[in-house]
């Protein structure tokens, strides 16, 4: 009970501080006393500070301010792309306060060198923090794959950085800072429903970096499915006579909305060639390369969006029928390419939605796009605490 | 707190009865004085009957037996078919105790004229019941259609029937029994979880009358989508460029695994046409039609359920992928020709879903068939009765 009361009242700091502690209680429906109490738990913990200057509060005298910390508690987020490494680390107020992303060619390379390089950019970037006031109190790691519901720390399966079973703590240096992982697309959708601040909505968010995965979030919370497999959009058949794909099926979406797909019909060499990139190792952003050339009207490579665009739009009918979400949301890279792909993913859901009512708008790019996987991963620490403060050591 | 501990008595009387006061008070882990008092609150409102004679318990002294009543309280569940009606009354032991159905072509009749037939035969069964002691406390109508989730009646679209937007109430002669309309393929879903006793299971269920439906169950509960829309597995786009579907779209699953698909590529006529069956008007069944000319080895036949379940392998490939569940049911017709979909099916899945371990084995036919709907209908009232004592008057 008193967990509970600790979340409300930070809670209500959060989102309408500051407040004076009379605030607190005549928001929160506890006694001044009561509040009081929770206030002084939470300032030990580190989570509320309480300024020297007074507010005018609603009700009652003049009181001191009371704020969410801006120092203290902190969540680190990893990531670790096909083609980069990333570190975010967000305050409880959920900003945003380090953010880093380096290129680096993971695909293919040993788990263990690659994630001893992440965890040498989460030791860096912890200094950085602490050097900012902030003591990290939880760290996620966004991997572009399948990280079964069971708890272990395991990545069952990323074929895009060609991995098979990896436990984290097996490569991780420091025993102390080992990462919980999550599949990226999970938590773009996590931070974009946070981001947005609707309630209890139901959505299909979609992302794409090199492979293509989606989130369903049902009623406000992450739908994992019964083995943790859950929105595995990139092989939905979408042409089930089409080409072949890595995965030895065919006509996966991801034969048409994949990157190399898009890039081999745009007739532009495969994101991490050595034509990809000046360096040879550090390929060239190939999302940005699309939305420059499609902007420009190159022909070609807005054939290739299109024909991504609508196979998106044939599995976001599958999508649509089978869940029956509020909306649905592109993101990850194709955010940065929705101009292009909005018209045909619409056109197709238009004329295949037909049982149902169906909005176009209903489709919207995300606000976060290629930053949504850390962000999110930074951000699900601070939301973990946020709904218990108890998590932090008492003062 | 009284209420649950109502629903906690009476679920170990119906799991273990017969069952002494005092065996109730050892499993359930109250005091004897309290579950006397809740057992004399049971037997008052009718759900639980103390026989004269002594049953010998696990603990203390041979006390008389408890069971859960097979008199009183049942539960009505009435059918909307295109081409039947059906009523089922089973009391609170979940036992069927009335079933029928009759033929009776549905589609495109006035909904106001089917739903008096509807009532006429709902009478009639409620009459039956109380021939035998029982008396209906709960009401459910299953339709081939579109239920929203928000209250009120209405069965927003049921294609095959012709209705749309049919609110029952309007139609319905007593307004003392109108019932509450639910898509058919959750309620066969849900009569095929809870006759499976498997606990918390994810599953997709897809259940085939005229038109093709499924439903989600996560976590042992029905997941209706944001709107009430979930499951329309029969319109995903199976082969984009395929036939021109009724619903305005191309290629859905119905133009291949739909009745009419079917019966039109095994070369037999269109159900409900006069060729169909002997009066014209009663068309045969088409479905055991279909089965015993598969059974035969008719290749026409074989050829058609072979197409029918290589197209449901598609569809449920994107099902697997994006939802992730434990296991996946073929019910409603689809069961009984289930002998030669199967093969083609899990083919289709074997060949399909890759990124993931899939068992043949977890698409399975259901137990209950046809015969799913009904007895969801019927059920519903007894599981809401179970899981809430005081729905049923105080004696």
């Amino acid at each position: 009970m008193r967990r509970r009361n600790l979340a409300v009242v930070l809670g209500a700091v959060a989102a309408h501080g500051p407040l004076s502690r009379a605030d607190v209680a005549g928001r929160v429906g506890l006694t001044r006393a009561a509040v009081s109490s929770l206030v002084d738990e939470l300032i030990g913990r580190g989570a509320v500070t309480e300024a020297a200057a007074t507010v005018r509060g609603r009700v009652g005298r003049p009181g001191r301010a009371l704020t969410v910390c801006d120092e203290g508690p902190a969540g680190l987020g990893l990531e670790i792309g096909v083609t980069h490494l990333g570190a975010c680390v967000t305050d409880l107020r959920g900003e945003p306060r380090i953010w880093r992303r380096v290129e680096r060619p993971n695909a293919g390379r040993p788990a263990g060198r690659v994630l001893a390089e992440a965890a040498a950019l989460g030791a860096e970037v912890e200094a950085e923090a602490e050097a900012l006031g902030l003591s990290v109190a939880g760290r996620l790691l966004a991997v572009p794959g399948v990280v079964p519901n069971r708890p272990g720390g395991l990545v069952e399966r990323a074929p895009n950085l060609g991995w098979s079973g990896v436990r984290l703590a097996d490569h991780w240096p420091d025993p102390d800072t080992v990462p919980e992982p999550e599949n990226e697309a999970n938590l773009g959708a996590l931070a974009e429903y946070w981001n947005a601040g609707r309630s209890e909505e139901t959505f299909v968010h979609v992302s794409a970096e090199t492979g293509i995965g989606a989130a369903l979030v049902i009623d406000g919370r992450l739908f994992r499915g019964a083995r943790g497999f859950a929105g595995e959009l990139g092989h939905l058949p979408v042409r089930p006579d089409g080409p072949d794909c890595a995965c030895g099926a065919r006509g996966c979406l991801e034969q048409y909305a994949g990157e190399a797909a898009v890039l081999r019909e745009a007739g532009l060499p495969p994101h991490g060639s050595p034509a990809g990139g000046p360096t040879g190792t550090g390929p060239g952003d190939a999302v940005a390369l699309l939305a420059v050339r499609a902007a420009a009207g190159h022909a070609p490579t807005l054939r290739a969006l299109d024909r991504a665009g609508r196979a998106l739009g044939l599995a976001l009918t599958s999508a649509v029928d089978l869940i029956d979400p509020d909306g649905l949301v592109l993101g990850g890279a194709y955010a940065e390419l929705a101009d292009w792909l909005l018209p045909s993913v619409r056109a197709e859901l238009a004329a295949r939605v037909t049982v149902r009512p169906w909005a176009p708008e209903a489709l919207r790019p995300s606000v976060l796009g290629r930053r949504g996987p850390l962000l999110g991963a930074a951000l699900t620490t601070v939301r973990r605490i946020m709904a218990d403060p108890t998590l932090l050591p008492a003062g």
